[in-house]
Parts: C-alpha cells; structure tokens; sequence
C-alpha cells in the first residue's frame, strides 16, 4: 500500500509561518511521526511552490499509488488545473487543511479542488493527515 | 469521556432513501458498530427532523460533554441559529458530511454552520463519523 | 387511494389573515368541500407551523400515501430539509400556492423545493388543491 | 365559452423532440382528446415559433375570449413582450409547461410571464393543459 | 426631410391598453396630430409587434430617411439585435418611451438599445415623440 | 394593556453566551426588572429555540395583546415565516437586538422580519427591550 | 411662468472640460439663447459643484416655480438625497443629460434621480434643455 | 448633559413633504416639546441638507457632547465620510429614522453608518428621537 | 451531402455594416466562393431578422440536412429558443461568428446557443464559415 | 512650480483620529515638514468636509498647479463628481491613502476617483503624501 | 512556414484521461497525422503543465513563428498572465478547446485568454487543431 | 541594508511588449539606473514568468532582506499563494505597477496581494520602483 502525502505553496514553512494558525512544528518532524504510526504501508512526502509540480506529482503518482493526501494550500481555492489532475488519475484524493479555512477570509471558502476529490477533512490541525491516511487504509 | 452524534433532518431514513448516494444501511446499525469501536468513551445518539429539537440538543449537552459529531443534514446550508448554539456552547463540535457535498447541487456548496465548528470532515462516507470521533478521543 | 394535503406555516390562520390575498374560507370548510367532491379517494389534512413536523409527516404518509398535495407557505423559499424530504419517499408531491407568487416581493420568487416536486400549480386560489387532487387521481 | 389553447418555439416538434422531456405525442393528437372531453366549451388552437405572432394572437383573442392557456415555450424566460400582452388583454391567461422547469439548466428556472398570468400549472405533462382548461371553465 | 417613427410590441393596443400608464387616445390619431404640427416635414409611422420587422424597417429606411424615432416597447430591454440594426444603419435614431420606465418594474430600468441611439427621452407622455421629431428637424 | 416578550434561539443562555456580546445577566433577571418598571402593563415573557413555536405563540396572543416585542435571534436573518406571521396579526410587533447586528458577520446585516415590522431598535443591549415596551404604551 | 435650470458639479467648466464629449461653448452663453428663445417665460440659471446647495435650491424653488430643469452631473448616479428633494417639491423636475451616458462608463449608466423626476431627457446636446423646457411650457 | 439632535437632507421640509410617510408636524414644534419633556439635560438642534456640514458639526460636538442623536436622511444609505467622522469622535451616535426604511425602495435598506453607531431606532415616528435621547440620558 | 448556411438578424447588411469589425464583402459574394471551393457538396444559404424563421429554417432542414453552419448574430445572445430548436434537430450545428465576440461588448460575451451545438468558432472572419463547412465534411 | 495637498472629509482630525490606523502628529505638524523638505517648490495644503469645495478646489488649482496630491478618504469610494473634476483639469493628481485600504472594510476596496488619476500611492504613512509631491518634481 | 501546438495542462494524459469526454488516442499520435497532412509547413508541438512554461513558449516563438495554436486545458479559465503573453507577441494565437467547454461546469465557461487570441476553435475534437493549422495557413 | 526587485509574468519583454502601455526601456538598462541612484543599499534584481519560483524567492529573501520591490504582474489578480508568501515572511513587501492598473479592463483592477503588503505604488511608471525603494530606505 503506497500513499503520497502532497503539499503545496508555503507549506514549506510550517513552524515557521503564523505559527498561531498552523502550529509551530515542520511538517518533516510530523512526517517522521507519521510514518511511525503508519508503519504498515509506504507514506511518502512531496511539497511544491509551484502549480505545474503539484499536477505532474499527481499524475506520476495517481496511477500506482493507492491514495493521495493533498493539502494545496493557496492553490485550493485558484486551481481548476489540479481538480483536472485529480479527475484525471485512478487513485482516491483526500483533501487536507491543518486551518478552518471557513473562519478565514472569503476569497478561502471556496475550493476549487473539493468535487475532484473523494472527500476533504478540514481544520483539524494536523491530525487533518493522520485521518485521511487513516481512511485511506481502511477503504482500500 | 462522552461524545454525542447528533444528526440532522432526514437522516433517520439512512438506508432507505437514496441509497446510490447515502449508503444502505441504517444508522442505528452503524450506530451498534461504533459503540463497539470506541469502547473507552460513552456514545451518545439523538436525530430530529426539526431545527429547534437540535439546539435544544447543543446546549443540553455542549456543556458537559466533550464533543459533539453534527451532520445537520440539509439545515447546514441554511441554519445561522444552529450556528449560534455550537458558537454558545463550550465543547468542540465537528461537522461531518456522508457524501460530497461540492458535488451536489450548488445550494449545498456553502455551509452556514462550517465556521462555528471546531472542523469538518466531508465525503467519506460513515467513516466521517468514525474520523471525528477518533479525532476528539485524541485531542480530549 | 390516499392523498394528504400538507399545509405550512400561517396556513392555519386562512380566512383570517390578509384575505385581500387569500380569501376568507378557513381550510377546514374547503377541505370539507373537496372531501366532498372527491369521495372516490381518501383525503387526510394535515398543518403544522413548524419545519421538523412537516417533514415528520412526509416521511410517515411518503412511503404509503399515493401522493402528497403541499402547500409548504414561507418555508417553500428556505427550506432544502423539505426538498429532501420529498426526494426521500417513494409517492409525487405536488407543489400548491394560493396566490401568485411572482407578483408578490422578490423572496417569494424563489421555490426551493419546485425541484424536487413532480409539478407545482400556483396562483389559482383554492382551486390549486383541487387541481393538484385531481392530477393524482388521474396518473395514479 | 372560447378558449385558446397558445403554444410558443418548439412546441409543433411535440411527440418528435426530446421525448423523454416532452413524451411522444404529437400536440394535435392530444388537442383531439381535449376538445372531446370538454365539449361544453369551443377549443382553439394555435402554435408559432415567432414571438410576434404570438403577440398578435394574444391581440386577438384577448377581449374576446374567456381564456388562454398558454405555453410559451422558451420564450417564457426572455419575453417582456409577451408579458406585457399577456398584461394589455382582458381575459385570464394560465401559464402552463409540461416539463418540471425547475429541474432543467438555470435559465429556464425564471419566467418573465408568470407575474402576468393569472396563474402557473408546471411539469404536470399534457395534463398542465387540462388543468389549465378546467380552471377556466370553473372561474368564468 | 423624412422622418420615420417606429413603433414596437402593444404599442398598436395604445389608448387601450393600461390608459392610467399610457394614455387613452390611440397612436394613429396622435399620428395625425403630429403630422399636422410637422407640415415641414415627410413623416412615416410603423408599428409591429415582431422583433424582425423592427429590424427589416431600421435597415429599409436608415440609409435614406432623416432619423428614426423609435418606441420599442419591451423590446427595449431584451434586444441586442435591434441595437445592432441601429448601429448598422446611417441615420441617427432617437429613442423613446411614453411612461417613465424607471419607475416601473426593475427589469424595464435597462436599455439595451439606447447605447446605440443618439438619445433618449423617457416619460414625458406623447410628447416624447413631438420632441425628438423636433430634436431631428433641428439637427438634420 | 398586555405585553409579550418573545425571545428566538440561543436567548435561553443570555448570561452564559458570548457575555461579551450579550453582557452577563440572564434574561429571567432581566425580566423581572422590566416587570418592575413597567406595573402599569401585564408584561409576559416567552422564549423558544423553535421556528415553529415562536410562530404559533405569535398567532396566540397577535389578535389579543397589545403589542410584541420580538427578538428573532438568527431566525431574524433567515425566517419568511415568521415575516408572514407577523404580517398576519393584527397588533404591533416591534423588533429588537441586544448587539448591533451591523457590527457582526455579513449575514447577520439583513432582518427578513424587519418589513413586517412596525420598527426595529438594535444594538442598545437590555435597553432595547425597555424602549420598545415604552414605545408601545405611548402608542397604544 | 418660471423655470429653473439647475446644474451640478463640474458642468460651470462647459466649454473648457472635454470638448469632445460636451461641446466647446460655456453654459452662461447657451443660456443666453436659450432667454432668447422662450421670451414668454422666466427663466432662472444656478449651479453649484455641492450636493447640498443644489438640494437646498430645489427646495427654494421647488414650490413657487413651474419647472426645473436638472442636469445633475455625477450626483445623478450617487445622490439619493437629490432625490428625495425632488420627490419633496411640488413641480415637476426634467433630467437631463448632453451626452448619452448609455455610452460611458458603466457606472454612468444608472441614475439615482430618474425614478423621481418627471422624465428625461438624455443625450442631445445643448438640446436636451432647450427640450424640457419646450415641454414644461406645453405641460404647465 | 449636552446631547445634540443633528438632521440631514429635507428633513428641513418635516411636515411638507410626503406626509403620509413623515407625518405632518414640523420638526422645530416637535423639538419644542422634546426640551419640554427632557429638562434635565441641554438638547441642540442642527440640519443641513449638505454632508459636509453634517461632518463639521459631528466633529464640533463629539468630543464635548454626551451623545448625538442622528437622522442622517438619504446620507444614510451613500455616506462613508459621515460613518468615519462618527467614528471618530467621542461620544456615542445613535441612529433614528422615523419611517421604516426596510418597507421602503431597495436602496434605502442599507444604512452605511449603522456599524460605526451605538445602535439604531427605525420606524418609529417621531418617538425614534424621544428613545434615542432617553437611552443616552440612562446610559452617560 | 447538404448543408445549411444559416444567417440571423442585420448580417443581410455585411459589406455594408461596420465595415472595420465585418469586411467589406456581401455574404451573397462569399457564398459564391464557398460553393466554388465544396462542390462535392450541396450548401444552402438563408437569412432572416427574424428568430421565429431562424427557428422554422432550423426544424425544416435539421432532419434532413446533414449539418447547419449558424451564425445567430445578435440572438446568439439572447434567444433560449434557437438553443430548443438546435437541441431538438438531428443534424449537428456549428455555430460560427465572424468576429471575435470576446473583444466587443460584455453582453456579448456568453453565448445562450454554444451548449447545444456541436461546437463554435469565432474570430476567424468568413474563415469561420469555411472551416465549419470543412469539419461537417470531414466528419459525416 | 506649484503643488497643491488636497486633503478630504476628516483628515482634519488626523492626530486625533483613530492614530492606531492614521498615525498622531497632526498633518499641519507634517505639512511643514513637508514645506520644508521640498524648499524648490511651492506647496499649498487645503482640507474640507465638504465634497463641494473639493471639486472646487480641483477647478481652481487644476489649470494653473503643476500637480495636486489628493487624499479624498472617505469620497474616494463614494464621488464620480470629483472623478470628474479630476479629468476636467490640465495638471496630474496623484491619489494617497495613509492606510492600506484593501486591509480595511470591503466599502474601502474600491477608489472612485483612480481612473482618473495618473497614479496611486496606498499605505505608506504620511510618506504616501512625500512620495507623491517627490514624483510630481521629477516629472513636471 | 512555423507554427507551435502548444498544449497545457493534463492534456500530456490524452488518450489515457476521461477518454468519453477527449477520446482515446494520445496527442503524440495525433501530431504524427497533423505534420503529414500539413508538410508545407514546419509544425512544432510543446505540452507543459507548467503555467510559467508556457509563458516562456509562448514568448520563444510568438516573435518568430507565424501562429500558435493554444489549448491551454484548465489555464484557459484562469490565467491573466497567458493572457498578457498572448498580447506580448507578435504572431496570431489561435485558441483551440477538443470539448465543448459550454456544455462543462460553469467554471469552464468563461476564458480569459479568448479576448487576446485572434479567434477561438472549441468543441471540434482533434479537429479544433487542424482547423486552426488550416486558418493559419491560409492567412499568412 | 538589502532589497530585491522582484518582477512577475511578462516584465522580462519591458521595452518589447505594448510600449505605449508600458514604455520602451528594457527592466535591465532601468535597473541599471536604479543602482546608481540607490549606491547606499544593495538591490538584486530577479525576474521569472513562474508563480512557484516567484513565491520560492520571497521565501529565500524574505527572512534576511530588508524589503521587497514587487510587481506581481499578472499573477497580482489571481494569485492567493504569493499573498500567502509574503504574509509568511518578515520583511515589508511594497507592490508596485507601472501601468494605472485601474484604466485598464476590470480584470485588472483588483489586486489578491494587496491585502498582504505594506502598501501600493500604482500607475507612476518606473519611478514606481523608485519611490518603493525609497521608502524602505527611509523606513528600515
């Protein structure tokens, strides 16, 4: 069982960025414990900046692994490009925030992303992974 | 440790109405699973078609409990009141969502009760259930 | 064959309120006079100002009733939770106004459970139940 | 008693286009069948893809007929001309529509004609016009 | 110097139709009237209720008359193709309307053709038409 | 001369709610001063989570007290039926809110009661209750 | 018999501001013809750049006066204050305009006055006076 | 105890214009009887049709004065220049209409000030100033 | 092999009309080359003002004909009806524009026929013609 | 050369005003900084309420100036009058904002009078002002 | 000759992603058949998923190729930026869309870079390529 | 003390691409100057077409630099992620355009950055960047 575990913009500077909405740890520390936890299939970790990444990780991966867990960051709520990504592989996608993206400002309480994906865990810090990682073992 | 599931209008004929998009089993019966499941926590379990009935609910029970699971149904996309009572109220709650509902019809896109809520989780089925009780057992 | 007639919120005052717009015979002489006229079928009335027990009644009479004649009054323009509730159960409900809602204020334009009706028959006076009794029997 | 039976665009296609919307009768055969069930009143028929003829015809009947029952097709969502026809007349003009409007494409949920009318009966199939006949002749 | 005034939909019903907006002497006598008061100049009057003929009028008489002075009754607000004719042709055209269309119904509030013309004038009753008969006279 | 006070969802927690909005005293408390001050009048006093309810208890005493003063609570944003049940009685009912609706989220700006109203006072916290009973005995 | 010709911010620049859309002869000159012209009536000319003075001249004249000619500059699309003048005073009130605002910017395609004046008259240069008052004069 | 009533557009024309909206007394008579009634404290009187008066004198009093009592007429609904001079300033605002600005045009049930004022009176009559001033006096 | 060129409303003025957005050449001329250049297939031309003959030449040939090439003009803006008659045909449509309507006017920036034709193209001058008859070749 | 510092409705206050948004040294105080930083030039600072005296202020100056930097606050989003006072004159103005109004209330998005600028400098303090009079010296 | 297909995201999956909707064979082979029917002149093909990446092509090419036929797959919908490349260059830009995007989501309907290509292709399969290769060729 | 000029989609063909909208000196020869004139400070300069490598500069910059000279091009209206860019980092960010973004289309005239600068220089052409690095100099 191989799920990739994909990041987009200026999620790279988690624990550093507003750490009073996502916390203060980096995602590579939280990788690591979630690896520990989920020693019964492959996790594996991608973060980009960059739109284009984003889609040929989805496509390099969407046809081979058993689930993504995306969080898209900022492009959520732009990107038309990923939604056709995530229609056009085989695998489930889960749709992650670490933040309620509805107590946010406006222009982030659409998402562009969430009729592609299978379903979306919202604010729930970052357990928001652990459970869509969660779901994805159990519905394979 | 005691977490009430609390289910909206219409959600008392899961297993009998559209069964394509809701599933076929009834929620007592999945109800009897997760009881099961999370032996360490008292579950409890209230469903009423009417928008007073479930408020009454959240302020009888959000001060004592330590969570509270709400699939509000239909009355998500329309009742700022029951956003009111989870805003009143000093446990977390979490929306949660069987289907997805940014597939469905455009009415069903905004939920009005998203940003009173601790976090959702959306489309995965019953296991929305399961993920936000697992989800409040961790974060007690 | 069994038909209920389902009336809303204010229903209940017909007669008395703004008879400009609604007549003066209460509904329960004209329900009188269709028993009357439609002796063939059985005909169950049934009003209620709040949202949970009209969907309550939906589901109750939805599964055994050959059609439901509703006339939802203010709720017809908010409430998806009785949308739902008539695309839960097996039997056409028919969607009934008294006056004409498009020539009355803008928020009165919009009926949010016309999609999931079978038909709906609007501005005809009392005669819109009568009709409506009429279709059901005929496409029993 | 005369009344006009007005059908607007598309409507001579009946019983050819889209049958699963519109059944598969042609509309002169079913105008045979209400002439003969309600030969108490003289029936008219007429049907043009042309706004102004529909106008025209409208003109025409208006101050001498007891009714028109009038399908006015697509034009029913874009026609202020009709509106105001419909309006200039003396004599009653009942909207009717065979298919449920309110679950095809957005733009044909508003009618420009509805505030004219007298009333609308909507998705009831051929039956709308039935109805529509038999209100008439109750109302005169 | 020849003058055309152009008539749209109901405007043939004049002195008939809703007096208390419109007035109560037919166009045709108010046509007579203006002739009178104009014997300086060849005026021409056309009235149709169809979209088409409006359009097959501006492009017979727009290259050779003097200007065009046009009611487009409902016309007004819905046709692009006549603001196209208007554009097409050479003569300048004057629109105008007998009642004050910004106090009616909101959806009369829009001129779609008067962008193309070049000006209006809006409610000041019949002599709506004697002004802008005079406005081209002086202009010409 | 009789008085209702009618209080809609999550007033029952006044004191224990957001006692920064809605300060700490609870409306019992409250009540009985009013009661207080006001010995000249009979003062009731009802409050309810439910839509439902607060439309039959409108019903109930609209025809035989003198005036209403009704806090809506978020059912003043959303509520067409209660709108019509007000419209429908025969005494004044004046709205009040203890916050500045103005102040507060987006959708809680607009009052769907508010022109069914009489007049409304907002955000003079308990006061605003006091004023409106004081208004109605000035102008019984 | 006494006309007013008020006009509103910027247009005492006539003549200097923009050529090309509003001619090159200053106001103070045109209304010298335009004395010329109607020797049978008084005529009066104010101006002021000030959304209250020009209110305040309304209500001067508003009463005693048989006519005021309003070209309100910007104000027409803003000034809900001007309107209420207006509907405050006992003569009639013609807009105008000397260009065709249909053709400008959108927000120039509105007017906030309209619905309170007894026409208008829009985009026919320095003639849009000179017919208002033509029309006052007939319509006294 | 300095409290200032400050009037905005044709509020100068009180019991002229529109009586059956404003009633027909003057302001200055009911202004008399206001001082009358509230001797303990020093009520001022100002009205200008124009915003910046309005401004000036909410900036000469709102840091002397004990509170302002507002009826900014049209300004309400356009004016965000008057929303931050109140803003500014000291002492608190309460907002008064005396006609019911919600069963009025569309335009006129947005007030721009509300949320910069401690609260709002709307509708009723000449009583909305007597509330106002009897909350400041038990509210300094 | 037939196909139908089909024209709407004032392109019988093309040579004539805004010469900078159209060309200078008459459709009749380019129609000539056009049979010139398929003469292995029968191409037919039509034109009217009128959406009602637009309608009639679509139902008349729609069955038989083995493919439309329509430029709409303006109605392709507007008219619901063109979009019936085009879904209710057999032979697929292609909607063609001479000029590029995402340059010119917001209003004639959506089509109301593209979803019920085969496919469009626009901008590409009487290319565009050509083009569409090519592809209706090519793929019979 | 000469430049002008035109500031709008209750910049007078600065210093005084909410200085956590606008800072507090008064903008007298600044002004002679400012006079005295740019000795090569002719400053002159005007300030009003008054949208009136603004326009003005801009027909005054606008011919002779080499370049006026207008602060409107709160007209900015609110006068076409003094957009067009703006376009009317010869000389470049320069629109200032202290504050970041895109980090303020949606109303202070928008700037009326922009397009009419030659540019805009947002958010910069009372540098805004030093920056703009520093551009108007490099390109005069 | 040089022309570049120039293909953006997800449309590297042709053949391999909803084929119902974009047909299965991938682009690679289609571009084979394109360069032999089209030997006259020298084809290019690039695809990106990278909204940067094309950018850059575009500007690569755009000063000396002699068109660029663009389907820019989801970027279509949103991208300013391509659209501002578009305009940048010198060639002709063709845009091209295989489905037809009218009949997509609501989202697909709208594309930014329509107004700064030279015309549009959509909904002829792989033909919206070939016939775009055609144009160019024909209008050197 | 070290700034960055950052510049976004379509900057690189400065002096290339529609001069009289954005002048014809290329970036380079520009910044060139710019060094010259600002020898106290350390500038870089960084060009790219990628919304990606754009935010990977900010965060490679915007923890050790003292400001950022930033024209998001295009990417200014859509870009949620570079908002969130430089939120995240510490240094003050300055968005500046060369164009008055606010005569151009309306898709230009909102900005997605700005809400996360410090403030805006707009329209002034390239001392657009003078003035923003002026500012930081005396700002640091």
């Amino acid at each position: 069982m191989k799920i990739l575990i994909l990041n987009g913009p200026n999620l790279n500077l988690l624990g550093k960025r507003e750490p009073s909405i996502y916390g203060n740890i980096s995602f590579e520390e939280y990788f690591g414990q979630l690896q520990n936890d989920f020693q019964e299939c492959h996790l594996d970790y991608y973060q980009s900046n960059n739109e284009g990444d984003i889609i040929d990780k989805i496509h390099e991966t969407g046809f081979d692994f058993d689930g993504i867990v995306l969080n898209a960051g900022a492009y959520t709520h732009t990107s038309i490009a990923i939604h056709d990504a995530i229609k056009a592989v085989k695998c489930p996608v889960i749709e992650v925030h670490i933040s309620n993206i509805h107590t946010r400002e406006e222009f982030r309480h659409k998402s562009m992303i969430a009729p592609a994906c299978k379903g979306s865990i919202i604010g729930l810090g970052m357990d928001s992974y652990r459970l869509a990682v969660d779901y994805l073992l159990r519905n394979k």
